[in-house]
């Protein structure tokens, strides 16, 4: 009995560009185990395969930054539904204001639940270390709050935009999604401090 | 007769700092063997070679590049000896020309030890795979030059250089650091490709 759906073989099939067949069969064989598929269509296809993978599928723009004196740089991915909207003045602008906002910041990631869970409970530790002998439904709502400023800090969306800190970067990309008519995803960053 | 190359020096002076001489002839001395070579410097030159391999590399660059049209960019991180050889030309066209080759032949890591051994383990077998049957002598052979050929494809530093391919780039980086006279670290990179 075989456990292959139909949503496996298709991303598999966008992961690796294979054709369906192929793409089902080597499913089949590795009983469902994606990973162990891909060894197979590797197998089979060789260099024919890593050609087929190269196709991107999604649209947007990779922006980067170099502060001054090369001490400093950033790398960003914006996705966007259409390379008409990735080609606009407005989409560039918003991915170069994201490049300098996280220079300037050093945010660790572009949304909260890419904050470690290790990292989470090492700052609900520290808030509420300071907070004993006061009622647990008092800490509770202060650690949240302190958790809260955290994201703020090391959250690329939750931070205060450093051109205008009344918005918060989230709310500047609410804005341009409702200007360009298109959702944008602001899908990773990499910000390299010499050194650090 | 010695085996020792340019590029076991300029790997060797990477790894422990030391100055060419010393590791020339530590290298000589064990003809050729890197780990040898190692023990040798470090009883002649004892504590002082910490302090070379930890002085080592503190300055450089980060430079980045996106290729025509946003779709694919890149980061890099050179580090050198002082702030002085990091704002030469020369300098500043090394890391220039790492981003092209980078965004041009998409590796996944620098160096062969920052391939996951899971990898290394899969293009073993997938290497093995088709070579059933032949003598295990002259299996394993093939299957360490397959394995060769795949690092030279994955680490930016044993890829061909795309600007001139009689050369890797291991050995474009042993003769900048010949010419600039200090020891260059190729830190970390990372390449973005929309939608990959």
């Amino acid at each position: 009995m075989s456990t292959v759906t139909t949503a496996m073989i298709s991303e598999l099939r966008e992961k690796t560009g294979a054709g369906l067949l192929d793409v089902k069969k080597a499913l089949d064989e590795a009983k469902g185990n994606t990973e162990e598929a891909i060894t197979i269509l590797r197998k089979k296809l060789g260099n024919k395969l890593d050609k087929l993978a190269s196709r991107a599928t999604k649209e947007g723009l990779v922006e980067a930054y170099i502060h001054v004196g090369g001490k400093v740089g950033v790398i960003v991915e914006v996705n966007c539904e259409t390379d008409f909207v990735a080609k606009t003045d407005d989409f560039k602008a918003f991915c170069r204001d994201l490049c300098l906002q996280i220079a300037a910041t050093s945010p660790t990631c572009v949304r909260r639940e890419e904050v470690p869970e290790a990292d989470v409970a090492k700052e609900r530790d520290i808030a509420a270390a300071s907070l004993a002998g006061k009622p647990a439904a008092a800490v509770q709502k202060i650690v949240e709050g302190k958790l809260d400023k955290y994201y703020s800090q090391v959250c690329l969306l939750e931070q205060p935009y450093v051109k205008d800190n009344t918005k918060t970067i989230k709310e500047i990309l609410a804005e341009r999604i409702g200007k360009l008519g298109e959702n944008i995803v602001v899908r990773r960053f990499v910000r390299y401090q010499l050194g650090a």
